[in-house]
């Protein structure tokens, strides 16, 4: 697209009613949220356990910065890996159980650096055909083959396993989120890391959405799925959502660390976080680790929110899940948008979720709960379900 | 690579001396940093007017965490916009003079995010050969053509504008860093945008060396070079070097930014920065601008420096620039290693860069000047460098 076509692109997507909207929250992330002077009760973030307005990471951001400042000032491999990321480093290692983890300024520089040091054009990557975009970039960005499984197919990866070609001295890598974002659905991780020590291949998890909000302490889903430290497996977590502030850490045995170190250019050729991310995060892996009322309140949520939807006897499917998304099939996408904006009009801010983030004919209602919420805020948008549909 | 394979891989690094240490700091970043205990004077950060610890910026941070909390708890595209980032985007439209901006957790992410929306397969995208290394990982990730020009060379540019073919509806870009990171040269931007008009080209230039330092109040590269805001030209600013604290945006015509939001990955499939980090740099704009007398005693550092070492007559070239980065080439790995080894030991700490950072046979100290120094540090550095060569 050259920079005269610009105008007439942008035209096309106006006309095809694809053009994305930002909305402006003008009030701190939470369960209550003000956009253009209306409060709204929002199902709309991935602050699970309501971290993200927490007094207690807010005092360890305020402690960071009056101890650090606010700047790293350069690469970490050059003088921008401040002590405080040294102590954040080892206290993620101990909360994923795991020999050592390094911390990156995003999941998605995480995903990036994971899948290009690990893998070349040698190499196939082995993934979730639902997998984060930022997973399909990573391996886009290594030049691995890119082979794509059926979602949490088990037989379909194990034929495309054996039959898929490797070229000399190349490597195989199985990557998954472990919940889907859009699901709310999990990765069979113990299956999935029996076949990578099958086939001698790595195992790369995504914990996005599983850190915090599963496993005991809420230390994930590899500690909920029982999973030892283990050569082949690598673990992403991300630290923007049920952690509540941003960045992300990788954990794995410390060579893993250590190869991350020499060959993840997108840790190695960027600025080092604020150290006052350090600072909330470190309040925030003692409020996880802390935090099982939280999880069972949201447990409390969940429950609730699916009960009251099953009596509501919709023709819409409910997914299964166990986690802080819960994905309400609507399938056509007029009919979503229509049943989202009367959501709003009734107080209630639940996002339409559409093609192509999810598979045509399968738009949604993305309903994302939080610790935060109350009992009322369930009750208030299940009643409100009833009434838009 | 396979999981069995990596000692073998990392302990082949060791054995060719390859493998990066990280070195971590026990202070805040400062021109006075502490390693193992020992206070060293440092000319090693991207800090150049000594904002990451600016007590302005600290209780912007400060005012921010009360306020907003410490998380956006979603994408931007979702509920991750706080309105304190729309305050801070019409802030850095602001700075840079142009109409729109948009603000990316790095500046890492902003250039993927600008070459993969602006290019595709079709394109070509033409890069400087020493442009940093998040600007080549964009263009790999665009999957556009990738068109490396000499460092600098307008006419080799030209040559290449002229006979590389264009498939049928391709577009060309032509992407720059304002102030080379290892060489602390300068793009000849005037030149560029104009080739970039009459080849219908964008022209995007990463400003992360210049912004602050260069340009009235600081505007950077592009306001010092005197360019118009232009259709064709995107700007992207890097917010964790001169201005102290992380992140960075994408400025442009309204409707470039526009098309950022609605095609650039990096941008849409990641959670929002914390609002702290916005309320830090709302400060930091403000003292950018308002910081004459910073970018003054940068320049007396940068002259003092420069004429210190010229006295030295030592039979090395320090690079011209009057930006920051002063670069002392000394050729050989290991002279390079020795000498910036001597230094640590009289307490200063310059970092050493070689290939493949660097060309081979040009490895060199990189000596980062801050406002923060003062003129005695600079004064011990010259005479450090005089004993250890």
């Amino acid at each position: 697209m050259t920079p005269r076509d610009l105008e007439h692109e942008l035209a096309k997507l106006e006309s095809a009613h694809l053009k994305r909207v930002r909305r402006t929250p003008q009030n701190p992330c939470g369960p209550e949220m003000v956009l253009d002077g209306r409060s709204l009760v929002a199902f709309a973030s991935n602050d699970y356990l309501g971290l993200a307005n927490d007094p207690a990471l807010k005092q360890g951001a305020i402690t960071a910065v009056e101890h650090w400042g606010v700047g790293a000032g350069a690469s970490p491999l050059v003088s921008g890996r401040l002590e405080i990321f040294d102590v954040l480093e080892q206290r993620l290692a101990e909360f994923a159980q795991r020999e050592a983890a390094l911390f990156f300024p995003s999941g998605f520089q995480a995903n990036l650096g994971v899948l290009t040091a690990l893998t070349d054009r040698h190499d196939v990557i082995f993934a979730d055909r639902v997998n984060h975009a930022s997973l399909i970039d990573g391996a886009l960005l290594a030049r691995a083959e890119h082979c794509r499984y059926q979602h949490t197919d088990l037989a379909d990866l194990k034929r495309k396993l054996e039959t898929t070609p490797l070229s000399q001295g190349g490597a195989r890598l199985i990557v998954t989120d472990s919940v889907f974002s859009m699901d709310g659905d999990e990765a069979p991780l113990r299956d999935l890391l029996a076949l990578a020590e099958q086939y001698d291949a790595w195992l790369v998890v995504d914990d996005a959405h599983g850190l915090g909000v599963l496993g005991p302490k809420g230390r994930g889903s590899i500690a909920d799925a029982g999973l030892p430290a283990h050569p082949n497996l690598v673990m992403i977590g991300t630290l923007g959502k049920a952690a509540g502030v941003s960045g992300a850490f990788v954990a794995g045995q410390r060579n893993v660390i250590e190869w991350l170190i020499q060959r993840a250019r997108s840790y190695i050729y960027t600025t080092g976080p604020s150290p006052i991310i350090a600072g909330a995060l470190l309040a925030s892996i003692d409020r996880i680790l802390e935090g099982d009322d939280l999880r069972a309140q949201l447990q409390d949520h969940i429950a609730r929110l699916r009960a009251g939807i099953a009596r509501l006897n919709l023709p819409f499917a409910l997914l299964p899940s166990r986690t802080g998304i819960q994905a309400l099939v609507i399938g056509d996408n007029a009919q979503t948008l229509q049943i989202a904006n009367r959501l709003l009009d009734l107080g209630y801010w639940v996002p339409a979720i559409r093609p192509p983030t999810v598979a045509v004919g399968s738009a949604r209602l993305r309903i994302s709960l939080s610790a935060a919420h109350s009992s009322a805020h369930i009750d208030g948008l299940i009643k409100a379900l009833g009434k838009a549909v």
